[in-house]
């Protein structure tokens, strides 16, 4: 039985070095990821945020427990700020694979934010599409809430998932800023804090301060404790009340679709740029135009304009 | 007088108008990089980055104020993490602008993280071709160094300075791991504090440590005091030290070409696609395309592999 066929059945190796040939760029990996694209878009996808020192691991560990207790396979791509020093992510596979190790219903990679040729939103896409077609239900994509990047990707999920704690400072603030008009559901995390239910409130007012969501979601707040294990049982009814929402309302095909016209995109430009500077080098006039606007002599905005192409999409003329 | 002649006389007006131009995308901004090329390249990039609560802010006041001393004309471009709830960038234009706005010799432009068309990088980009041109000798780039495009975006400077303080704590760690490589130089910033020592030796043990760089360069770790105004000087020697040894090494171009064929590709990667998805859309083929990827039928990797083009750049027949 082929890689692909092994994929299909869940096996967890086949899954494994599927990524990897995806994540390394390697040709076969796009023929996988070509050959599994009728089998994906079945697995729920929720994005999870927030700062450093939330507690955003332990949180989905629990979540994750209970998310099982209902039988949902789940997987946990999680996105690392690369570390210069060990060369590699911070949070491991190995340490988090540990904790649900035996459980062959959870399936957790990470992905080292840096080195990624057609860039990280794509290569999560890729992950995402693959633990899909294991049959993963629900596919839960971590990441520090830090920079345009990180949030840019968790956005792109079916619900996206915000979480906070109690007393974080101000120094936060900057960053907790740019992901709040993200978040269909915001989470205090350490809810066995005296100050969790403040914080709670807090984040109410704020919301309800805030102008209406332009797609009509009025975004939720719960209180979990890893803890004491409260609170996700309710978390997990508020993100199907977000699903339900997107579905009644025809987001839920709408969101997907532009996701999917984005990374569209995306790989186009590559393909595209690629196709051309390639053919430019081989009539060696890549270098030549590269040093004439380096010595000022063109612009690259005029050279940029004066390009005009023709191009076949499978076999018909644009 | 045109606009253009203003700005490479270095019309304060005109700079901000021409800014405001190629921000928002108006063909008209285009136009004015175009016929500015020429001039640029003059100015030395330096790029600032740390954790939020380093105080880049005031220890960037303190260093333009003593580069001003040296008759230096300095330009800053802040990039500001956009906050959801002011609509627009947290630190103001016109709060930086208060502290220098009577000296001509200083001009503050501050960027929003969001809503860059083609790119945050290739606007910052824009911006220092202006400042450049409209005569700024030094161009300071300042983000809060927390996510990958603004690390990506304050790598392009020729001189990247990272800024920490003594007593960050555990959390910063993780953010501070991804800036770190990219560092040029360290500034140990509130140098008064009596910690501030411990922290420039804890650094240079790290850096003794680490790999050397490719490069050959060995990053230098200074103390600052905004609050008793110490250390300028020697960071300002240190900055030219570090363009001394990139200009003997023959970095100081090869970087500058890589940057521009960097930009270049960011630009071909726009163009090209545009146009060819317009052209689709002409033909009433791309929502077809992008319905059956979204049913299933095809595959976007195929699609995206069936792609042939035949281009012209400048006339000539690629």
């Amino acid at each position: 039985m082929g890689l692909i066929d092994q994929l299909l059945k869940g096996d967890r190796k086949a899954a494994a070095r599927a990524m990897r040939l995806v994540e390394d760029e390697y040709p076969e990996g796009r023929e996988i990821l070509k050959r599994i694209y009728p089998y994906s878009g079945r697995a729920y996808v929720i994005g999870i945020t927030g700062p450093p020192g939330a507690g955003k691991s332990t949180m989905i560990d629990k979540l994750v427990k209970h998310l099982r207790k209902q039988g949902k396979r789940v997987g946990i791509v999680a996105i690392d700020p690369t570390s210069p020093f060990s060369g590699g992510a911070i949070l491991g596979d190995r340490i988090r694979m540990q904790e649900h190790s035996l459980d062959e219903g959870v399936f957790v990679k990470s992905l080292a934010t840096r080195g990624h040729l057609g860039g990280l939103a794509k290569c999560t896409d890729d992950i995402i599409q693959i633990m899909d077609a294991m049959g993963m239900d629900i596919i839960i994509v971590e990441t520090v809430g830090v920079g345009q990047d990180e949030v840019d990707i968790v956005k792109t999920a079916d619900t996206t998932i915000v979480v906070t704690v109690p007393g974080l400072g101000d120094d936060i603030q900057t960053i907790k800023a740019g992901v709040l008009e993200i978040a269909d559901i915001f989470v205090v995390n350490k809810g066995d804090k005296p100050e969790a239910d403040k914080t709670v409130r807090e984040l109410k007012i704020m919301l309800d301060m805030s102008a209406p969501r332009e797609d009509g979601w009025k975004p939720k707040v719960y209180k979990v404790s890893a803890l004491k294990d409260e609170g996700f049982e309710e978390l997990i009814e508020g993100i199907y009340e977000h699903r339900k929402f997107l579905e009644k309302t025809g987001r839920f095909e709408s969101y997907r679709k532009d996701r999917l016209e984005n990374l569209f995109h995306i790989m186009l430009k590559d393909k595209l740029a690629n196709q051309l500077i390639n053919k430019m080098k081989e009539k060696g006039i890549y270098e030549k135009i590269i040093n004439e606007m380096f010595e000022k002599k063109i612009d690259p905005y005029s050279v940029v304009e004066s390009i005009e192409c023709k191009c076949t999409v499978k076999g018909e003329e644009i």
